[in-house]
């Protein structure tokens, strides 16, 4: 299944993908439909009798209300090295929260003099499913609800401000994911690709069989310190090919337009807004 | 006014302290009460009017459900020192989830394997009480509601692992707070004193008007990259004293007890617990 969370008038709807459009659920966001235990079993039933949801309605970020964002740092071997840092024995990981998430085709939005190096990640995340803390490999792959394209958008000047990244990464509103969470059924990354494009021209692509971590052992070792809820997300980090690893240095501008896919996922379409 | 938040039967309650005991408000918790616009007259209701709490209620973390918790590293000189580091232009930011906190006379429970460094870290807790983003530092000094004790208890291990400090700051239920949060027209952080202390021996004392940032300044530096709003979390940093600084390096043990302690707001007695 491939859902999504649209605005819907005042309010905000869980929708379920039939093809020719899409049904409505009763939840108000994926993140809310993924809370109850029965959670497959209404959308199928959406999929069969909800309101066909209107062909004007607009696409929000899947996940509106993750209770914990969870990113990995440096899960790609390639962009390990663009960056200079050595293989991690176990995952790096750092926080983001609900505020730093926007829709498929949202403006990142900022403001002239909050950075001079704004970068793209392009990355797959990984929505949670079930609760789990402590949990086998095994256990957290029974528990991935599914999958869904993100970008990291980063501040580099603000990441690289001290040793901490969090400034830099969870600056309010420039994290795009969406368009769409397909379930795990749906979906196997290590049959796909990742791609980032600016302005057109491809500076992203790579398989999604190349993860250091995968999405189960990624889960696994972040169960061991913190537990996971239906409707987190893990950002489960991006390939080579980031504007810091470029020689020279190549960041994002005003107006330009940074595209975001994975094959059998979507693509996020997100134009970047530099406002003075 | 000293406010907190208690087990009551099976829900839990907001409370002020009136002196000779506690009176109820109709909030379930400290963070609930903060996000009432009238909260300053709610609470001073509840003073006058409330029923009074039952003095075998046990206290919990008056805050228990924030938004978000930052963490301020690095902010006193002689702790920056001690951990080898340079003085910093901008604060070191880093995140926690709400999972992290536990109550003012919990235990603190791991589990053999999880850390052989299990670290101190006092710290002055602010509570914000106000929508902030890009706010000014006179606006932020304006939006505090109050001050709690903490301490940023961290696997140093699990903390170096990797570049990023998340999964030994953010492990869950590791984070005592409380026991109240006192008002900010009550406390003026720069006439007291943080205390910790292992098993009633002082590892840890300082002045808190020895903070490179002090709290009104974190939190402007904090809203320029994400709002903060009513019930969260800014933990300011610890004082030296810390058990990796010391030589040789010292840590915490099952069955030890943790107090932490600013004048003026109150006491934490937290035994770590190590089961095999």
């Amino acid at each position: 299944m491939r859902l999504a969370t649209h605005r819907l008038g005042d309010g905000t709807v869980a929708t379920v993908d039939v093809g020719d459009g899409a049904r409505c659920t009763d939840a108000a966001s994926v993140d809310e439909l993924l809370r109850r235990e029965d959670w497959r079993a209404a959308a199928r039933r959406a999929a069969d009798e909800g309101a066909p949801l209107p062909s004007s309605a607009r696409p929000l970020a899947p996940i509106l209300a993750p209770g914990k964002v969870l990113c990995c740092g440096l899960n790609f071997r390639a962009h390990i090295e663009e960056m200079g840092r050595g293989v991690p024995a176990v995952p790096t990981f750092f926080a983001k929260w609900a505020d730093t998430l926007v829709g498929p085709d949202a403006d990142v939005a900022l403001s002239a003099g909050d950075t001079e190096k704004l970068d793209w990640e392009a990355e797959l995340a990984v929505v949670v499913g079930a609760d789990l803390r402590r949990a086998s490999v095994a256990e957290c792959a029974a528990a991935i609800a599914g999958y869904t394209v993100s970008n990291d958008v980063s501040l580099r000047d603000r990441q690289w401000a001290t040793t901490q990244w969090l400034s830099g990464k969870s600056w309010d509103a420039t994290t795009p994911i969406g368009p769409v969470v397909v379930t795990a059924d749906a979906f196997d990354p290590v049959e796909h690709t990742v791609t980032c494009r600016v302005d057109g021209e491809s500076v992203q692509h790579a398989p999604l069989d190349d993860l250091l971590f995968p999405p189960a052992e990624l889960l696994h070792h972040a169960s061991r310190f913190t537990r996971l809820r239906p409707g987190d997300l893990v950002l489960t980090g991006t390939p080579a090919g980031v504007g810091a690893g470029r020689d020279p240095q190549r960041f994002l501008t005003d107006g330009q337009v940074l595209e975001t896919e994975i094959s059998g996922i979507g693509l996020l379409r997100n134009t970047i807004r530099i406002s003075s």
